[in-house]
């Protein structure tokens, strides 16, 4: 059983009264279902076994009082201490958690190590735009084979700076395992989409027999129960995306 | 006598032999003495008082093995531990001298108070793009009123954005007040170059009239010697913005 609440609600959008409060000592995680840089937060809580609710925001109709918790009314936004407290950034929320729970801390506590995991995280995050690059040329042909190449050349370079069994340099996944993740796995996604095309990143032993670490390592990923728990199915991340390239994303796909 | 050495001394280009790596205990700091996200390590090095050696580097003719230290050729770098350690990006440095000087940490240690101080110098950032926008109008009309009005609208959030003596939120200078200095510096040396111009921001008690808190704010932060120390006087601040804008930066200006 999840320690995750609400993960499979439909989103709030504009209109929809604001939600009470989290009671006293609870998390709060505002998210939608098919966001990368939200499934973050989720897979943090879960792995560290913070029992969270989960709402979920309508990203084009958002509500006013959203912004009371985003300045920029984005996703994921985390909130506690009966709503006094709120914390953004999908990069900058794992952190947060660690420092708030150190006993299932996942970063290093050692200085150099840390900041190495942090600037990782960093170099990889070239497979976000790739994906967005490549998603924008499947619904406007102009550049297609150089935005294809983008993500050949992000998903290279993460399989080249894969010297372990994971990102963390060891044998067990760790902050950069975590949230790099479900940018990796948005590809997956556009992969299937995309299958008798010229894209080059393989639905089928994902990402194909090119990046024999990442296959490995995505696998591996997958198969872990508490991330499982804050990702969507495959079958319902390809129809968001397949929706999303038409340009009508359902934010309830599946609901 | 400022614990940052060899400040004011002439870069390092392509063809230069490596310097020998620090050594055992001793900081070092890849700079370009103009350059707002090296000064942030400056700047936190020197309030800390770590004494460390500065390295200049040509950022246009970069020296081959300047990438072992710094994988894109950017700096600031740091590198100690004899050469074995190296740690970049400039928001990252500061928080990892903080880590491993926490007898004279600047960021709060507690959790929340901490993180706020991250996501609020996010929220500055766009003033060094502002910047660079303005930069660029300056060579090339088209766009010029819309570049100047990023300026306007990135400095009135700045503005905003002080609520206290300092953005440490206290009556002394912290994390994102050391950070940010560097880039509100910038358009301050702008601001000599364009000030018989429609540039928006006031040379003269700078930003100006329309900006009192940061007024304030800014006589505060260039007061301190520790910040001038990290420092490049106007006269050579002004001197080679001025050579940037015409597309061949003097790295040793003043030199």
């Amino acid at each position: 059983m999840s320690v995750l609440a609400g993960v499979n609600t439909k989103v709030l959008k504009n209109g929809d009264p604001a939600p009470a409060p989290p009671a006293a000592g609870t998390f709060r995680i505002y998210n939608m279902r098919f966001c990368p840089w939200a499934q973050r937060a989720l897979i943090y809580a879960s792995v560290k076994n913070i029992p969270s609710e989960v709402i979920n925001i309508h990203l084009q109709e958002k509500p006013d009082w959203y912004f009371s918790k985003h300045y920029k009314g984005q996703v994921p936004a985390l909130e506690h201490d009966e709503g006094k407290k709120h914390v953004i950034e999908s990069a900058v929320i794992p952190e947060y958690l660690d420092d708030l729970f150190p006993e299932t801390r996942i970063l290093p506590t050692d200085p150099y190590e840390r900041v190495q995991q942090r600037l990782l995280l960093d170099r990889l995050s070239a497979v976000a735009p790739a994906f967005y690059g490549a998603a924008q040329a499947v619904k406007n042909q102009e550049g297609r084979a150089e935005k294809f190449a983008e993500v050949l050349k992000a998903f290279e370079n993460a399989e080249n700076l894969l010297t372990a069994d994971f990102y963390s340099g060891t044998s067990k996944p760790g902050f950069v395992d975590y949230l790099i993740y479900p940018n990796i796995q948005r590809a997956y996604w556009l992969a299937h989409v995309l299958k008798d095309s010229d894209f080059p990143i393989s639905a089928t032993d994902f990402p194909g027999p090119n990046f024999p670490k990442l296959t490995k390592w995505y696998k591996a990923l997958e198969a872990i129960p508490e991330v499982a728990a804050a990702s969507q199915p495959t079958e319902y991340g390809v129809g968001f995306v397949n929706e999303f390239l038409k340009g009508t994303p359902n934010y309830d796909y599946g609901l």
